[in-house]
């Protein structure tokens, strides 16, 4: 079989069969199926899709591409959530901690950003000394110890995802649904994960710009999941203005912290809610939404999701005390206070020129190999349906980037008369079929 | 421009600017567009399909990307024939020096056999000392002594086409019209001549399968040479059965000088006056197909235009003895008569089939750097029509070789009780449009 005859039978629109897939992907891991056979064959799957059947082989041969996390040594219930990514989204940083006060466990391989989206590792790294390159057997260990862990993909987990990953994103293959559920669920899988909850995020600051494409990602995902044994649901959720008041990764920190307080925004808040009630369920931990509910607002009141976040940070070599003192955390030189231009309630927060402006500030990544500006971002940024004073704060290192952001964050705020209607935060939950 | 935002364009099938196209062809060329990025585009190339304006702007680009022949020192009309390829196409040999016996220039620049198909430079090879590596200055002296020119494409025409081309053959984007007609027509327009008479084979031997295929190539080539100012012509030809009753290099060149000599076959010799005849009225030579045909009648005849043939062959540094004294060709060490199975009539030979044997005997390349070996193929092969008694006789250097290859050809033949309905040599022709 040579890998030019499987790229034709693509090319043409057929249905490839498992030994195809496995040993394209097998060939590609080890390098005897070069970079410019596998981006012909990422075309062709673009344009020609891939029946469930072909996402669910692709995703597993991914996965087996490298090696499993073995957390058989985890006795509880072993739970994680994935973002699509969106701007300000912090609910990883809030919801590992809060989950593992319920005795289940969250082992979280997450990633970093890249273009408008922030990453959770970068976050993260903004606490001095927080590593995110954990071996396997620390990984384990943290979550053994304090319930969770949030670190990055070894080199020896679903390798070859990451080269294909980083094939995508110069041949035009990175918006496929079939090649994305395969991403991100051979990733997810090689946790060693009993369920996961997906948050696909739909709108302007979001991947998937339109419900339509969100759900069909979310409904691809959860079935290759629920096909591979594991509790699956997904929420897609609204992803038109920034989560919460903070974008730029120490400014987020501080937001994430203040919310592990129960002193966080209300979006934010709920949303993180919203995501533990779904793993408490999967985990067995309740079967009632309002249980649910309870248990979590408590850990949140009590000060024990916040005393479970420093333990992580500190397992991982963090430095809690900047969780205490802020000023602990890279701060930016430069902080601005934009006005707003005129009276009247905030219609819409463009999520996207939001995400722009801090890439343009340093807080993101153009190329993978960027370094990012963990101090710089925005923060106070006022929330769709508020009457407007002040429109955000920007937080910035350098003059020129500080006045270049401002001009795309002004831009990104509309002004009404009138107080707009509520946009919801979940627009639907996909849950398995039948 | 990010090379990556032009091939999400074509993926998503819209149509590419000129500037687009040149800057990546270009980029492609200089090595700044890796191969990865390139297979991708072919790949959407392949599936989105090209406007004429878009093929006609990738082939200039192609063509553009390395040197042009320069003929003007040449004062005669210069016109030149394409292939697609078939079983036992050995026409441009008869052809090349058949024309210039009519003060018509033939600089033909031609390519090596790769698959099924038998490549001219091959059979040339064949002879003892012919030189398919001419220089541009030695390939244009030729033709300006002897009036034709049979050589390979040089590492400085089109090399953008010589990349490409072998990417696409691993990379499953072969039969593509918009990259067939640039990969043929950057060549063919880069040798510097004024007219162009296309061969399309369609059938069983040939690369289109179909009538419908081989129509829409030949009319996309004819388009795009009529655009840069070339007067052009294509004729669909029958490739169900073998050309001439010889596949095999030297087999083949034997079979080309009997031709040149008015003792060939009737169907490669008729098909060779038919492409003669466009030639000459594409040159402005005749107006008139019947006088078109009585010169060219009279060459083949008159000895003319064998002789002007041993001339190419001797400024080329070919043994020109070769063609008087066939033992002095390689010949094979084993031949064996296939006899037919029964009584009746050929009412089919298969071409594909035939041609697979001779690859199987070694005459034909299923690598790029495979070693042909030149003195195996088949000869005596009966044509459709005839009432059988042998079918074939095979020519080989191997015992084990000779019987896969009988098995196969074995296969090719069916034979009928009554005459069958002979096919025509010659589908269609297609002219410029308007």
């Amino acid at each position: 079989m040579l890998p030019q005859w499987v790229i034709e039978k693509k090319r043409d629109g057929l249905v490839l069969s498992e030994e195809e897939i496995r040993t394209f992907i097998d060939g590609y891991t080890r390098g005897d199926i070069p970079d410019y056979q596998m981006a012909a064959m990422a075309m062709a799957i673009f344009i020609r899709g891939m029946s469930p059947e072909e996402i669910a082989v692709l995703t597993d041969a991914m996965m087996r591409s490298g090696d499993l996390v073995d957390t058989s040594s985890i006795k509880i219930p072993k739970v994680d959530k994935h973002s699509t990514g969106g701007i300000g989204d912090k609910v990883s940083l809030v919801l590992a901690p809060l989950i593992a006060c319920c005795d289940v466990a969250v082992p979280m391989i997450s990633g970093r950003g890249l273009g408008i989206t922030g990453g959770t590792l970068d976050k993260l790294e903004s606490i001095p000394g927080y590593r995110t390159d954990l071996s396997e057997k620390e990984f384990v260990e943290t979550v053994r110890t304090c319930g969770c862990s949030i670190t990055g993909q070894t080199g020896r987990l679903a390798p070859a995802d990451k080269k294909l990953y980083a094939l995508r994103d110069v041949t035009g293959t990175v918006p496929s649904i079939p090649l994305i559920t395969a991403s991100i669920m051979s990733k997810k899988l090689a946790e060693g994960i009993d369920s996961l909850v997906l948050d696909v995020k739909s709108g302007k600051g979001a991947f998937m710009k339109t419900r339509e494409q969100a759900r069909a990602l979310a409904e691809s995902m959860v079935r290759v999941g629920t096909c591979m044994g594991k509790g699956m649901a997904a929420l897609i959720t609204n992803m038109e203005q920034p989560l919460g008041c903070t974008a730029g990764n120490a400014l987020e920190v501080i937001e994430s912290v203040q919310t592990l307080q129960a002193k966080g925004p209300a979006d934010l808040t709920e949303i993180t809610i919203l995501f533990g009630i779904r793993m408490l369920r999967l985990a067995g931990k309740t079967g009632d939404d309002v249980e649910a509910r309870a248990l979590l607002t408590k850990h949140l009141h009590s000060g024990a999701a916040f005393e479970k976040f420093k333990q992580m940070v500190n397992l991982q070599g963090g430095d809690p005390r900047a969780l205490d003192d802020f000023s602990r955390l890279p701060t930016a030189k430069l902080k601005e206070q934009i006005p707003s231009p005129r009276e009247g309630f905030v219609e819409e927060v463009h999520a996207e020129q939001i995400g722009k402006a801090c890439v343009i500030l340093g807080a993101g990544r153009t190329k993978t190999d960027d370094k990012v500006d963990f101090a710089v971002g925005v923060s106070d940024l006022i929330k769709e349906g508020n009457k407007v004073e002040s429109l955000i704060t920007i937080h910035a290192n350098d003059k020129s980037k500080l006045a270049e952001a401002r001009a795309m964050i002004e831009k990104a705020f509309m002004i009404a008369d009138w107080k707009p209607a509520q946009r919801p935060l979940v627009y639907e939950t996909i849950l398995p079929k039948g």
